[in-house]
């Protein structure tokens, strides 16, 4: 098989592929708006129509909630399994939008051409680099160098309630030798990027209690325990003043970045500076003694997302509440074990709270540990040397700072190791108005997985 | 003049004074709610009405919110002007009412017969003792044995904005020897008590400010500063692991209790265990080496009074938000000046400050200094023998942990001391469901009155 006809082909294609992905962004498949049920079904349909187009055996399938798509095709290489996902964040605020969010354009920025529109970049684009790529081989060369399976879902926005049951009732058809999945960014423009590690995350909540009823701060101000201040005592308790967590065990099962990983992290492009100042920093708050990447890549965190108690309106009260509330997420690293961290930091609260405070827990909140991806496998290395040679620049293995939990559920329930390569770039605006893709991304994209495929086959 | 006519007529006439009151709480005076305007207005020419009846030259007045009303009868003792307002309280949440609170009724308790519905105790209930006072004694001798002056207003519970213009424009009109004030309570049950002293405001809010904009608790958990945390450490900055306020120079302008006034507030019958257990706590919380009294009487507080910021919702959001917000309030004592004590405060959050975390305050909150009652003038030695001669138990002078910022009012606009007499008790839930004023509150208030007017007369 030639590879070379297929990125000519891709060149000589790209105004139909950018055509045919303003078809799906076209479609508002919102998955958190119930009103938007219907789109989300017409975006299924319009994957399993394109992915039949190229001569996939492709189906829509029923869930409780949005559908799945799935795809199969044959070919002579290992079996892929690609996942992406077809459901887009709400648009609001609208009024921040400069275009109809569902009415995609080209547009030429600064940074050259961009595709504007809800999901252009988050994850129907991305996605479609990997259509595109299959599309283009297959048209090329009459065959796909590798057997695949599609598996896109429409509720990765939606907190993916269907996700695990399909996973679990389909484990045998959606079995394969390796996951490929397009939905993170590059870790600087230009910079092709494999990520190789994803932090973990757990996620708790509480409530202090004081007083049997809310009190008035003239009566009782003074002799009366207080529970914000009590919380506030012991949120400030998390952290020590070198921005450590100070919960006993933490960091238990947390291992320092190896010196190799860390030279290519240092050297993999990413500009601190820019990714402090542009949100008004001046330096980073992490734990002192680490850089602000492996803070953000392989540090964990102890996080407070939410607090609320007592008087919220206009004016002032006198009030001393009965309760205070504290929402917090961890980001875990390395071996950390979210319901053993769950253990500490509650041990930890209850240790802190004074005479008369009591504590009480929401115990509906999950946990998923961190995933470092199997990069000793010999396709981590055929994949970077592919995108290495399209994008004129030594790709990387980097770190990431959130929690993509598809990844650890392939390997929990399929068995699958994960390889997530994406073209995303951290300006696309994902979950925000005005969000784009880049035409390099989608371009570059499309050509970037024809070169993997035709690698992985090798 | 015969004082025990006076308390024989108040004897004999306790029913129809009862039923008196029952029709001034018939009367849905809620003075922050406008559908109940009109009530006021009817409050207000009850009052009007009933003064007359006595012979007391009155009248409504008009203010931009709900009226005045003014009374004047002369006599041959001191210049008194009494004060008491004739608005109440909201009735929410009605369903927690076991009977109409606009449908007064007699209910025997365990704890003596009380007289229940909204605006028994605070103030209908506790004005109209002194209302009734002066009925008897007009009733018994002819003439009143002082010059009074009655003064009422219908906005107490709603923040009083015409109060402070109103006084000032009638300053001649409402000028007298002393001001009597009926709105406080008993230290404790049958304990006659005069506040000799209140607890000063000052109130502010401010909002820490972190990241330009909400960001992604997985981008940026780790680096970035978050405004959650950094407010919990400021409010837990405020005081120290003794219960003292760690804001520099918080403590000047505070004296410490003499102890001839200690002494008597040891053995004014205050139930320490009754106060701390009515609402679940099992010791004070306040500044360590004081009682559980001094803390709420006589010791300043920097209290919060609200939080909030973050994502609130169900479930979880990753988020470190922009910004974080609290209310506070402090309560003063001695000499402590409410500018100066507003400057120090924010200068502790300022020096609390890390590197790119901003503050900023609300500039619209008020401040009032506490109040010392001028005990050593003769008229409070004469009522606390009268009260005493009435209850069989030595009348105490007690502090009080809130703030009447009506007696500062009286002696800034018009020179006059006050003297805060007042008949409730700790439970007869003023500002709750259930409101209650006991028939002995009302019956030995009256007479205490009447007791009171002779002594200063004499």
């Amino acid at each position: 098989m030639s590879l070379s006809a297929v990125l000519t082909r891709i060149d000589d294609q790209l105004p139909d592929a950018i055509d045919r992905l303003m078809g799906l962004l076209r479609i508002p498949s919102i998955s958190t708006d119930p009103a938007y049920a219907e789109p989300c079904q017409d975006a299924a349909d319009w994957l399993v129509n394109d992915l039949q187009h190229i001569g996939i055996d492709a189906e829509k399938r029923t869930t409780p909630g949005h559908p799945m798509v799935v795809g199969h095709i044959d070919g002579p290489g290992p079996h892929l399994l690609f996942y992406g996902h077809y459901d887009v964040q709400p648009v609001d605020p609208l009024e921040l939008w400069h275009t109809d969010p569902f009415d995609p354009k080209l547009e030429d920025t600064s940074k050259g051409q961009v595709i504007r529109g809800r999901g252009s970049s988050d994850d129907k684009g991305q996605l479609m680099t990997f259509v595109e790529a299959c599309r283009a081989y297959k048209e090329a060369n009459g065959a796909l160098p590798c057997r695949i399976t599609f598996f896109f879902e429409g509720e990765e926005e939606s907190g993916s309630p269907s996700l695990i049951p399909f996973m679990k009732e389909n484990a045998e058809e959606l079995s394969a030798d390796i996951a490929l999945i397009c939905d993170t960014s590059m870790v600087a423009p230009g910079v092709p990027s494999i990520a190789s590690q994803l932090r973990g995350m757990l996620k708790d909540e509480f409530t202090i209690h004081g007083p049997r009823i809310d009190l008035h701060s003239g009566h009782y101000g003074g002799p009366g325990l207080n529970p914000l201040r009590e919380m506030s005592r012991i949120i400030a308790s998390f952290h020590d003043d070198q921005g450590r967590v100070a919960v006993d065990g933490f960091y238990e099962g947390v291992h320092e970045v190896p010196d190799e990983l860390l030279r290519q992290w240092e050297s993999c492009g990413f500009n601190e500076a820019d990714y402090l100042n542009s949100v008004g920093y001046t330096q980073p708050h992490g734990e002192q003694g680490y850089s602000t990447l492996v803070q953000q890549w392989a540090r964990p965190t102890l996080e407070i997302n939410g607090i609320w108690g007592g008087y919220q309106g206009a004016g002032s009260k006198t009030v001393i509440p009965a309760e205070a509330h504290c929402k917090l997420t961890c980001r875990l690293v390395g071996d950390m074990d979210p319901d053993d961290l769950r253990s500490k930091i509650r041990a930890h609260v209850d240790a802190q709270l004074a005479t008369d405070a009591r504590v009480t827990w929401d115990s509906d909140l999950e946990g998923a540990p961190a995933a470092v991806m199997n990069v000793g496998r010999p396709e981590f290395e055929k994949a970077r040397q592919a995108l290495s040679d399209e994008w004129n620049r030594e790709a990387v293995f980097c770190g990431m700072g959130g929690s993509i939990p598809i990844a650890g559920y392939f390997k929990e329930i399929l068995g699958l190791d994960a390889m997530l390569i994406g073209f995303a770039n951290e300006d696309d605006a994902i979950h925000s108005p005005n969000e784009k893709y880049n035409v390099e991304s989608f371009h570059k994209g499309i050509r970037s997985w024809a070169r993997v495929l035709d690698a992985l086959a090798g």
